[in-house]
């Protein structure tokens, strides 16, 4: 058996955390590691919890009983999540990201794992104290961003299909009108994706007139299940929100102006 | 100015280590981060570089220059691997996931955290050693595996979409012809997407004839770039590759057995 000193138990022990975030590790799992004593792992907990506090990099929490242990919680500063937002804004401003239609292309965004995981880390944090059972989202811009959320929160990610796929088993699909084109539009979820009765957080690329959102909602009744929040990571503050009236959101996006710039600004929590 | 101990500094550079993988990190970074000589910092790598290299968790790697500093590379040990790979198989195994056609749904599987990070881990150590400039997949279910191996690489995500839309800006379409259907499909990129003379790899979820990999290699050459390597999570060993020749995989999937039974197997770099 190797001997592992503190340094070495604190990097191992940061490592499994991180890798499973929201997930509760029994403090065995450490013990039988570096063969120590429970004594021993908790001292190096108190070390990686001083840590993280310190340096608002989030928490671990204790959870105790026959199945508790420690779980790592994803945090991130005020400051941290602003400059982020900030940032964002700066990289979508360039006018190369304009295309036809006044649409901002940000595709790259979207598909870029350092930008998603740090917004994953801000809209988790949004939703980490409540009990949340999947992170839902619509195929395809929104999937690695739904992914890390899922991912923060312990939990599985749930993707709706603009068709049905033979794949899916059988499947419930819906219809939903969406709000920005007023165009009928379907969205569908096999029978094996979601137990009944779950709570459900729709996470999202971009919000308009909420229509999307509003057609989660159908989607999770016919499964008898609720939607309890929604994140987002542009939200075009242009499109008058008739349908949906409480969402969290990191940049918002006020059309293009005059001079053939885009308007991004942090979203409200941010400022 | 906070003092930190050596404990706690271990746990930040761990913590933002594996969260920037196969990035470059600067020195000056943790001197600033904490207040403290080059040196000391120095010493403090050494300690989680150990602690990986004894656990078999990867690996700290040095890069000298102006543009130097440390980074983490992904890594995962041939047991690790081939414990997850018999796993999934049990998982895979259960009777309910046959569905009409002999099909499995898997689903569930690609879009569950957990897994997708330890796939991702053992398919982006496969590729970790050559130059690769883009994770390239086609929507939808192979999303979050590339996702995680792009983000191990610490490269961008390129994903492919059956469609063209109007948020992607202009978009080369090729055909391709389906290798288990004979069908002729399409595949669609914005032209935004990828830098022209680039080096791809491949990663989706399941693995037939090997149609979609051959589509991909041609949508390739209207960017003038190459794919150098092709990993899936499942490959379906029951049809005959004609299309493909070289490829990573995890489990080995050989139909359905006479008794009902999915034939699932660790992939041959796992037995």
């Amino acid at each position: 058996m190797q001997k592992f000193s503190r340094n070495h138990r604190i990097t191992a022990i940061t490592k499994v955390l991180f890798e499973n975030p929201n997930k509760i590790i029994s403090l065995n799992n450490f013990t039988e590691m570096f063969n120590i004593a429970k004594s021993t792992v908790s001292e190096d907990i108190v070390m990686v919890r001083d840590t993280l506090t310190k340096l608002n990099m989030g928490k671990i929490e204790t959870v105790s009983g026959a199945a508790g242990g420690i779980k790592y919680v994803c945090g991130i500063s005020y400051e941290k999540s602003k400059e982020f937002a900030e940032r964002l804004c700066i990289i979508l401003k360039n006018r190369e990201r304009i295309i036809p239609g006044d649409f901002l292309y940000m595709t790259d965004i979207m598909f870029n794992p350092q930008i998603i995981y740090s917004a994953g880390v801000i809209l988790a944090s949004a939703f980490i104290s409540q009990k949340v059972d999947y992170v839902v989202t619509v195929e395809t811009k929104g999937i690695p961003l739904a992914y890390e959320v899922a991912k923060m929160l312990g939990i599985q990610l749930v993707v709706v299909r603009r068709e049905t796929k033979f794949t899916e088993g059988s499947t419930i699909t819906i219809n939903y009108v969406s709000g920005s084109t007023g165009r009928i539009q379907n969205m569908s979820l096999s029978k094996k994706a979601m137990k009944i009765k779950s709570k459900c957080i729709f996470i999202d690329d971009f919000m308009r007139a909420g229509g999307t959102a509003n057609g989660i909602i159908s989607l999770l009744k016919e499964f008898e299940s609720e939607l309890v929040g929604i994140g987002v990571l542009i939200d075009n503050v242009e499109t008058p929100k008739k349908l949906v009236r409480e969402y969290t959101s990191i940049v918002d996006f006020k059309g293009i102006d005059e001079h053939g710039e885009a308007q991004l600004f942090p979203s409200e929590n941010f400022k």
